[in-house]
């Protein structure tokens, strides 16, 4: 008998990375790799890209960064596979539309703190939601492979590690398997873009998250790629929509900061099965994709 | 602002063939196909290889089956594409499952109406469903195609339509295309397993559901695949592990009836968003998979 007073959830996404939103205004979830995995298993669990918790920055001690406001809310933010991420553009979002569908906060500028720092978030009168992503660091080349064929890379860091390749058609890649990079400068794994320039205002982008493979967005990807682009065109700042395969997005970006506009949707509240988030403490998990 | 007071539902799987569950007692629901490919989809809904809807026979009127009684619950079964399906057997023990933990039925044994008739459901103390599956009638051999390659196929019918394929090692097929069969034969399409046998108690199958793709298990085709087994053995009944990407199933089949014994396990419950249920109605599906 299954009963249904495990931790509260919603699920939604941003242009189709979705999450699974975790409620926990007292800091009490034991929020295990093993129970992230589980509920991001798309036919045994909820189903997702990530989970987002959502936090009392007050609550987090020690562990809080430096420049979040203890009375902001936190991001705790992980991927699919359980490991934990410093930032996400379309789960901040994602995030933003539940504090503010909840009550949590009310219209205009909103802090969310991030491992990658406080964020500005602003709900826009027609749902979309602009997230302030800070500054784009462009740091120098590198180079990517693809199914044995090397391309020139720009490194971006926005508070995670990215690669951009400014490259052609996009429908041939075959992401299903990690692209190579230089282990030596990304010991942590790096997210990487593929950007065909469509025109002057759209550009097209495919990617590959660590630890999660190729999704259909990448909020900070999108930015990294602008960035790119922004700076091949010779611009001191610029925007584009950024078609990705879950939609559209409008990034800008100037020299000091950069803003990512964008849909972000929930459809669904609940709870968890009491005896299912229990049992994720006590068995080993089955290894999906290997039949016993 | 999406508030959260849209119809009620549960996530579950058997066998990691997934199911969103809709409990309907007064048959209310404007089920639309549009509806069920929303919730059906993985990222832009919930995620499911099908909707479960739970309404009491009663309530079917001209609709229900002749054989199913108006006081048992009815089964509406949709695939993932929004078509109607007569039977799922991973689908009745989550159906079973909800019943049971709902406390609409009590232990022992339960008639659950379906479009394929009725059957007959047992929760086991061990949390097992035992469904049973009705008699699978052996119509004769056609062929499929997979990857221009042509094999012997067995047609099986279990109030759905089957192909069997017994052949060797399955890791090498390429199930992400549909594989060929005769359309005159099965004008509305067909399941088709393919069954490799490990030793005389065992089996290991996968399969290629019709309005779905590969699917990690199928509860009518494991009983399709037993039955094609023990016809090649020779037996007039027999049972069989059947080892599917999702688990383990075990299937009885005899000369009148069959009855499959599986895993069913729900892991969450809630509300859909009222704003997201309603607009359902009123737009077009963004095709999911094409850009913008």
């Amino acid at each position: 008998m299954q009963s249904y007073a495990g931790p509260e959830f919603l699920k939604g996404h941003g242009t189709e990375n979705d999450f699974v939103v975790l409620p926990d205004p007292r800091g009490e979830l034991e929020l295990t790799a093993r129970r992230v995995r589980a509920l991001c298993d798309r036919r045994r669990g909820l189903g997702a890209d990530g989970v987002l918790r959502v936090v009392p920055s007050g609550l987090l001690g020690e562990q809080l960064p430096a420049d979040v406001p203890a009375d902001a809310w936190f991001m705790d933010y992980r991927n699919a596979d359980g490991s934990v991420a410093e930032m996400c553009g379309n789960g901040v979002r994602v995030f933003a539309r539940y504090l503010f569908d909840a009550g949590l906060v009310s219209t205009g500028s909103v802090p969310v703190g991030t491992r990658a720092g406080v964020r500005t978030v602003v709900v826009e009168p027609d749902g979309r939601v602009t997230v302030d992503m800070g500054a784009s660091a462009v740091r120098g080349h590198s180079s990517v492979t693809v199914a044995g064929y090397a391309m020139s890379a720009l490194s971006v860091d926005l508070g995670n590690p990215h690669l951009v390749c400014l490259t052609g058609e996009l429908s041939e890649l075959d992401l299903s398997v990690q692209p190579g990079y230089d282990p030596d400068l990304f010991p942590d794994g790096v997210n990487i873009e593929f950007v065909e320039v469509l025109d002057e205002e759209r550009i097209r982008m495919r990617v590959h998250e660590r630890g999660v493979g190729e999704t259909r967005s990448c909020g900070t990807g999108t930015v990294a790629a602008t960035a790119a682009v922004v700076r091949a065109a010779g611009e001191e700042d610029g925007s584009r929509f950024v078609h990705v395969q879950g939609g559209v997005v409008e990034v800008r970006v100037t020299p000091v900061t950069s803003t990512l506009t964008g849909p972000a949707e929930l459809v669904a509240r609940g709870r968890l099965g009491s005896e299912w988030w229990s049992s994720l403490e006590a068995e080993p998990l089955t290894v999906s994709g290997v039949s016993p």
